[in-house]
């Protein structure tokens, strides 16, 4: 079914508000859960809604608490979570991320003990609305093998790079797997192969059958080696600079929470806008229309949901209306 | 055959006296690609150094050059190359991204007008070296077709990502194409399919056969549209905010030269060296032997190169000899 935003938020707010968010809270993150669900990230946007009902239920995240600062080196805060909304805590992290960088020209945030950011591209899109160019990584449970391996090891650590422009940001927003569960789950239920491999089947051979990676859990890091390389690499980067915890330490939890989280601006006053027309220009020019920018597509969607509503899961909404 | 370190390294620096490089130069650079042989990266070791020095005389490269501070903001500073070899200023950027980070934690170079750094691990380590998370990025020449496309109009833009550790740095060094040119031909050599599919043949198919990938010049981004969109991303950070070269531009020269790079570091004096351990320790557990972490390699191959000699290509020593 199609759901206007301003539906879809205060369905999501008067859910919060009824499981004691603070007003505040409350607002932001059901904002934050709507314009995902509008960008056409179903999986991280009213699709995750009920699970994170859940956890909030379980308490793995604490309505009523607030991040602190913890110390203050050069351009750097390091911040505990204290295991508040994770989505609350990320914006607020990329807000001091931003402000630091204006001052010095770059800024950075690290984050212990928080919670699931849901889609990271949010925060690139608030960098990049304060004209910054924005970094973000998280790290996650466990639940891809490093290459070579059999034995889910790495998370999918997901990376975001955003970039400002007045025509619509340039937002790159790119988890370790080729495909993520909720992709492959896309994919089962259309009944359809992946276009590439995304994994292996149980005998260890890569397949396109989203049925059977997800009875062998072997998904497959993007790049071969190089994803599996670069998420080893993020874990180090947001664990080791926040102090927080591991991949490791989060999947001895059983249950993913607690995560380390670091969020970088770069002011981009000086940024050509020119210099990212062109690139853009360059790398479409010869080739088919079907190339495009990291957060064209997302774009596309949300002026379409804007315009005719966002399209929500018709299950889905009967659970929302009943949470 | 077989060549000590500092054999090598004598050859290089002979050679390079000879081009009119200046004593320090000719020594740094000779140690660099020395160095890059021993550490196993031949591509951008001694098997390049003759293309190097063909650029040299072409003048691409200003041997009596030396890079500019531009201009400061907060903790960056932006210099231009000024095309001097582009191993030197490299070295010398990352140097003083490693002196502002001291200062505030985070420091960053951008330089504009730069020339091929060779093997971008190179100053991974040294900002590990010196205690540093090190991050840095170049663009290149297009040699790549976006994800959907058929006409190369991506460059390979390598990143580094490089964490200090008492046993062995943890470093990686990726280009966004799954392989090299210069892998393709290793394979070619070797009369080798590559492991997996590494680009298209004539006909649009993915294909593991390195000579039919050579034919149609269109290789495969690591992880398809992932690798695609950061590749863009890339160009769009060096070029953006050097104010210098883009992808596009530097194709439209025809020559690899006046490229942009970006260089990072964080002090790493409050990184936890027993998260980095047990982030190591947990990928490899459970999983076969073979699972490595990003670095793990070319430690293993430099300390068989430094007892054994390092390995030279017959015909590359001819090359040297002569040169």
């Amino acid at each position: 079914m199609l759901i206007s935003f301003d539906s879809l938020t205060h369905q999501f707010e008067t859910i919060l508000l009824k499981q004691g968010f603070p007003k505040n809270k409350a607002e932001l993150c059901a904002e934050i859960f709507a314009g995902n669900s509008r960008d056409g990230v179903h999986s991280h946007g009213a699709n995750r809604f009920p699970v994170f009902i859940e956890h909030v239920k379980e308490k793995l995240i604490n309505v009523d608490a607030e991040p602190a600062v913890i110390n203050r080196e050069g351009v750097t805060e390091n911040w505990d979570g204290n295991l508040a909304p994770g989505m609350y805590t990320a914006t607020l992290a990329m807000q001091r991320a931003i402000e630091l960088s204006k001052e010095n020209n770059i800024g950075c945030v690290t984050v212990k003990n928080t919670n699931h950011w849901m889609r990271g591209g949010t925060y690139g899109w608030q960098a990049a609305n304060a004209n910054c160019i924005g970094i973000c990584i998280t790290n996650t449970i466990a639940n891809m093998p490093p290459w070579g391996g059999t034995e889910p090891r790495l998370g999918n650590n997901p990376i975001v790079v955003a970039v400002p422009r007045n025509e619509g940001h340039v937002v790159l927003d790119m988890a370790m797997s080729q495909f993520s569960y909720g992709k492959l789950q896309e994919y089962q239920f259309a009944n359809k192969d992946l276009p590439v491999p995304g994994g292996y089947d149980e005998n260890g051979v890569l397949t396109t059958d989203p049925n059977k990676i997800k009875v062998s859990r072997r998904t497959l890091p993007m790049g071969y080696w190089k994803g599996s390389g670069l998420s080893l690499m993020l874990d180090v980067l947001v664990a080791g600079l926040s102090g927080g915890k591991t991949v490791a330490q989060i999947t001895a939890q059983k249950k993913e929470y607690g995560l380390s989280q670091i969020f970088i601006c770069i002011d981009a006053q000086n940024l050509s806008s020119s210099i990212v027309e062109e690139i853009i220009a360059f790398t479409k020019s010869g080739n088919d229309t079907s190339v495009r920018y990291p957060g064209e597509q997302v774009l596309a969607t949300r002026k379409k949901s804007l315009e005719k509503g966002i399209v929500v899961n018709d299950k889905i909404w009967e659970q929302l209306v009943n949470l």
